[in-house]
């Protein structure tokens, strides 16, 4: 696939993601206005859309199904990254001032705020996959189940909590493989997920499943190293974020760990084996092409 | 039903929940040690386990159905009270250094892990949910979901998280009118979905689960209104948490608002409407008087 057809492909599919991410929270998210609004804040504000993409185009190389209702399960993807965003953010964990070019959530509202948008969209997740069925006909419940716990399962303790935990005490002995635990519980569990769930709603069988899980996974840990790398490189207009965080805050990284040359090499490496582990047509299609392009971006 | 009866099974269950939580909690909550003894320390550590008393004497009044389902059900919905509990005593929210006898989350721990603890709970609280169905063969897929759309709709911006935002910032113009739209969206709005998800995995119609929504609903404002009644009255240790609080912080509460004789007779017309409201056989069996028990405790 060209650059510019994954170019247009990703401004389509990414405004459809915010439009229907809109909608949802409209939809959801109750009576009490300054909550929709810290909602719409912290959701709607900017992103990339990644993981709500590559869980639409995994539906997509599965097989399709009701693209309306793997829209539905990304958007439900992206409130629970942007709930795990709204919380890292906060004080008493990573302390971060700036999130996506913007205040953090807790800077532009309050902490209180910031912690019961965070819970808000996680349940809003749930809210949106439990209803799935209700509003996709062609979405049974089983499928619909089935998307919610492996949802569950990597947003929780088997996941980005446990993630985040071990992040903020990390192992300082334990080296790469201290840093692996973190990143594949982080980062790589919820691009893995966001796969996976993909192929549940495209209709993709135990196997199709098995191997988006495994590329999500290697992709994944690519992703989060190659952030790493950048976090050492960029400033904080190109960044989004701020930068140089993780050597002030003296965080375990890959790059801190193996060094950045050898921490390029192991995402090129994992980048190689991810691709391969994707279903036939995987590797040349848009989700293959955004792989590889998210762990070769310089920027 | 007499006192001593209603001890007998309050016990007995009680101990079920209790067991059952700490086996959920073992199966689903990870290899982090830490964050798995954080978990338990809120949702192991006492509590009066109504919610789920509630959840399980509905499900036993709506037909029974299976009785071990329920139970789980019953926990999810601990998980979730426990999380709102961590949440709110977080110093940037009601700032709460006591719970259930003792000290809270982010006071036995840091705040890092309270804010990650309320968010493994409630995870845990849907995870529980939607493996019902695989766990309990007796309970359909359909079944798990809907139990799954009414806690959500209880616990996030149409309930809990409406009722502490507003809380937070009351109306205090609002009087009794704003005192309402806190606790039926707080307390009332999750004693109210425990019955519901009672009914519902009891096997109850529209019309049982209508019902008990609404007592529910009576009832827990009843129950909340004795609570504000009693942190005027109550010293520390009786209470398991700091008392007199309410008063300090200029918190709005209905005896505030009303005066706490007017206060005391509305808990009692609610607790009346509440019990005729029940189904047939509800308000003499243990249902009832658990209810009745709740709203006219000294302590």
């Amino acid at each position: 696939m060209s650059a510019t057809d994954l170019e247009t492909l990703l401004t389509q599919d990414r405004s459809a993601v915010e439009t229907r991410c809109g909608e949802l929270l409209e939809t959801f998210a109750g009576e009490h206005d300054g909550m929709r609004e810290a909602m719409a804040y912290s959701l709607l504000g900017g992103g990339k859309r990644l993981r709500p993409l590559l869980c639409l185009w995994t539906a997509d190389l599965a097989g399709g199904g009701d693209r309306s209702a793997a829209l539905d399960a990304a958007c439900a993807i992206e409130c629970v990254h942007t709930y795990s965003l709204v919380h890292d953010d906060l004080p008493c964990m990573d302390d971060d001032d700036m999130r996506r070019g913007k205040p953090s959530s807790h800077r532009r509202f309050d902490e209180a705020t910031a912690v019961l948008t965070g819970d808000a969209l996680l349940t809003l997740a749930f809210q949106v996959l439990s209803a799935l069925n209700q509003r996709h006909p062609s979405v049974d419940a089983d499928t619909g189940l089935t998307a919610l716990r492996a949802l569950c399962g990597a947003a929780g303790t088997g996941g980005l909590i446990t993630g985040q935990a071990l992040d903020l005490k990390p192992d300082l002995r334990g080296g790469l493989e201290a840093v692996k635990r973190i990143h594949e519980n982080k980062t790589a569990g919820l691009i893995s997920v966001s796969m996976e769930i993909g192929a549940i709603l495209g209709g993709g069988g135990e196997a199709v499943r098995r191997s988006v899980r495994d590329a999500g996974r290697l992709t994944g840990l690519a992703f989060q190293i190659v952030d790493d790398l950048l976090d050492l490189e960029m400033d904080e207009e190109t960044l989004g974020k701020t930068p140089g965080k993780d050597v002030k805050t003296g965080k375990l990284t890959w790059p801190a760990a193996a060094g950045p040359d050898q921490a390029r090499a192991e995402a090129a490496r994992l980048l190689a084996d991810g691709l391969e582990a994707l279903p036939p047509g995987g590797a040349k299609g848009p989700l293959g092409t955004l792989l590889r392009q998210l762990v070769e971006r310089r920027a």
